[in-house]
């Protein structure tokens, strides 16, 4: 079959190579209908040390499920599926915690990447995948690209969304105009929030913003964008979806929420942050600092204190 | 009236002061009923550059309102009251959040330090105190000691629960064993945790703990402690409290975690990491990773799709 493969840094070809086959009873082979580039393969694309011939780092594909492994009961050949990159077990704690894609069962490279290509081999095929209902041909090009969007981009841009807790009536500020910052938005939207700025210096991205549902723009950067945003909302927002991956972008998150905000940050880390690098590559997410006294007595803590019981009767 | 000062590093005296008066329509003026001292006292108590006659670092306090400012309609002279540390406006969308501890207004240290006193001022009293029912002659010694927990070390303890999202049924670990991490304990219990493992290498905290709740105590630490937790709970916890505020804690709470779990830090940060000091100062959840692609497009972005109409139409 063929295959995308790196030819030499910034060039990539195709060649003939083994159609894969099933490798264990979790597994699917799975027939691409349509694939794409992620921002994330350019990192390969560019590098330098990359052999010639590696296998193309494509994780993102819908398509038709040829062949199953014994152990799968949850699809059939002939199903069209969404092929998710994070391909969780959905049996562990991770998974059944709803973060599949930090699955505790992920063992170095097992994930299904190499998608740009005519087939794949799709492990945890029994719960990953992602059925779609009816054929490709029930489809318009739009839709089928809409569907793609599922494998890999929209759910990032939710997992932004769904970390940061983002409620409805809640203002939130996105950072980075990309296609996760975009589908960002999206998510934000769904989830309610009622207002929506997009960090952007783009036009023609800021026009997709707004149609997606961004209330405002805000082209500046730094502090003169802080100010801005603030002065939008009135102060600070609630939750920023920092959809980047540098300390400049954390920093712009951390500058536009009030006391007590939330960061849902998508973007793959790309700065020394010993801390930070380690709670995204375990999805942990980690809160702290004064405590909220007053709240806590008022709604929790001394209610229902009478003269004769308190929670830590002496 | 008589107040705590420090004389010279380690070494704490009484001396008389002046009364403190109404500066603002917003304060109170407090008479200490009881007062106590917090494990950040001792930094100033060890501080070699601190200068003789430095007013005390108290910052706990329990007493009866003696005087209010003109704004000042929920309390009156003679209410017994929580002086919380945090002294929130209640008005600002950090208090608004529930972060009263992180109040947009504090400036500086607008905080009613210096409680170690006869008599206090203390600010946003009209939110921010917390009226007990009754008269102090109506408790018990160890209630008076129960409620003066209230002003800080308890709300912290539950600080660490509530941002690390605590739920019934979680596997909690709290990582120290001092006065807050044992309120971390009841706090684990009260928000329903089915197993909470206490860090601990002190036989008398350890025994505490298990009387607040702790299921299980596990004493190593580093890699032997992580696998220790690991075992006792069939995997990782879902929420790690870290009350020490150490790197070594922090890497302890990352390592007894599943992916996708949750930390509530309240330690406050002894080390050099620029994000977690600038979250923590804010008060700042902060989440990421890889997305949920599965559990999001089963749960939400595919849910309802039909061949005519889907979330993103084309």
């Amino acid at each position: 079959m063929k295959s995308a493969v790196y030819l030499k840094p910034g060039q990539v070809g195709l060649v003939e190579i083994d159609r894969p086959q099933i490798e264990d009873p979790q597994d699917a082979i799975i027939r691409i209908v349509r694939t794409c580039v992620c921002g994330s393969d350019l990192w390969r694309y560019r590098d330098d040390q990359m052999e010639s011939g590696t296998r193309n780092s494509g994780h993102e594909a819908i398509g038709i499920v040829e062949e199953v492994g014994a152990a799968i009961t949850t699809v059939q050949p002939g199903d069209f599926v969404i092929a998710p990159f994070t391909h969780g077990c959905g049996e562990c704690d991770a998974c059944r915690a709803g973060f599949d894609g930090t699955c505790d069962r992920h063992i170095g490279n097992n994930w299904s990447g190499g998608v740009q290509a005519e087939c794949i081999r799709f492990h945890f095929a029994n719960w990953a995948l992602v059925k779609i209902p009816g054929q490709p041909s029930d489809y318009s090009e739009g839709m089928l690209k809409s569907l793609l969007s599922l494998a890999d981009v929209m759910p990032t841009g939710y997992h932004a969304a769904r970390v940061a807790d983002v409620k409805p009536g809640d203002k939130v500020v996105v950072i980075g105009d990309g296609a996760v910052g975009q589908c960002a938005v999206i998510a934000a939207k769904m989830r309610g929030a009622s207002q929506i700025v997009m960090m952007s210096r783009h036009a023609d991205r800021q026009v997709l913003a707004r149609e997606f549902g961004a209330t405002a723009v805000v082209a500046e950067r730094g502090e003169t964008g802080i100010a801005k945003v603030r002065e939008l909302l009135g102060g600070g927002a609630d939750a920023a979806l920092e959809c980047v991956g540098t300390e400049a972008s954390i920093d712009q998150a951390l500058g536009v929420l009030h006391n007590g905000g939330r960061i849902g940050f998508v973007g793959v880390p790309h700065y020394a942050n010993h801390a930070l690098g380690s709670t995204f590559a375990q999805n942990i997410t980690i809160g702290g600092g004064a405590a909220s006294v007053t709240t806590y007595n008022k709604q929790v803590l001394l209610k229902g204190t009478s003269k004769n019981s308190y929670l830590l009767s002496p």
